[in-house]
């Protein structure tokens, strides 16, 4: 496969390494924007919303280059869980998501030639009841305060306590690789 | 967590990897045992049938141990895909998942003081449209042969050609880790 270059606008070891595996030459450039976003605007459009005002700030990295943003927003309930502020907030996170279903949602903006092609994904994810012990076991020993929702469905956690997802699994890691690639592909063949 | 060490009775690194990042001590351990089955038995019943034969010429060491044994079975369109004989197999095996849903179903096997606790999980995969390209390149890099339908979801093709699960991920790896932990626990517990 003969895969462009792609500028990722994350410091997401994450995201690297999907793109990384999926056959992409990576490079990381990252410029700090405020991620904020309108109070009117719907939770589930966030993501591409916040996405597309990461990659708008790569305009001329674009001319000659594939820019990739992406944002990852947790839903439960309604409500948005961001990234733990310690230790005690990741288990207070990991104790609401026990038991029930949420939704990760990312949304991805690829910008070439300064221009924009933004989607997002969403999977569900069951977790079944944790103990106390589980949680706190976990938050101790893997530190999940890098991450929305205080958890990595690919460390121990959700090995053990994710009973089904429903869509992609290397979205809820945080980034869509099936959908971005076939994204990628369209625009340079294009 | 403390949990107990278990004989696994399987070749597949894949299952002694999730195994053990579950934090399970594992020992590998194998006895040839004939993979056949009943013709009238339901196909989606012969990975449980198949992992309680596996498990079944462990008795005597299932008095001081944790055995766990593992079928592992890919069914699409009411047919089963198994490993495949040589490259061309593979590429033919791919190109009929290529666009479609398929089933993979694992049955599990813990034998523990010679009682036997047998389940199976079954994880919906679908394939997005794949191009020739993609399955030979696929085939030709990571030569599939010891896989039962030719992929594995952790490689590449995986990454960029599976658009959506509906179930468990490990169970598409080869076994079903949240299911099984919450067994083995059980068992050691009760």
């Amino acid at each position: 496969m003969n895969l462009p270059l792609v500028i990722l606008a994350s410091k997401s070891p994450r995201r690297k390494q999907i793109l990384s595996e999926a056959g992409f030459e990576v490079t990381i450039l990252t410029k700090e924007t405020e991620e904020n976003y309108p109070e009117t605007l719907e939770l589930t459009k966030v993501p591409a919303y916040l996405a597309e005002k990461k990659a708008a700030v790569f305009k001329e990295e674009s001319c000659n280059n594939l820019v990739v943003a992406a944002d990852t927003l947790v839903l439960l309930d309604g409500k948005v869980l961001g990234k733990p502020v310690d230790s005690a907030d990741a288990i207070k996170m990991i104790q609401s998501l026990s038991g029930k279903k949420h939704e990760v949602i990312t949304g991805v903006t690829i910008l070439y030639k300064k221009k924009f092609t933004t989607f997002s994904d969403t999977t569900e994810v069951y977790f079944r009841d944790l103990t106390d012990d589980e949680i706190s076991y976990y938050v101790e020993k893997f530190k999940p305060l890098d991450k929305a929702g205080a958890y990595g469905i690919q460390e121990w956690i959700g090995m053990i306590g994710i009973s089904k997802i429903v869509g992609s699994y290397y979205n809820v890691m945080g980034f869509p690789i099936e959908k971005a690639y076939r994204k990628i592909l369209a625009l340079k063949e294009g």
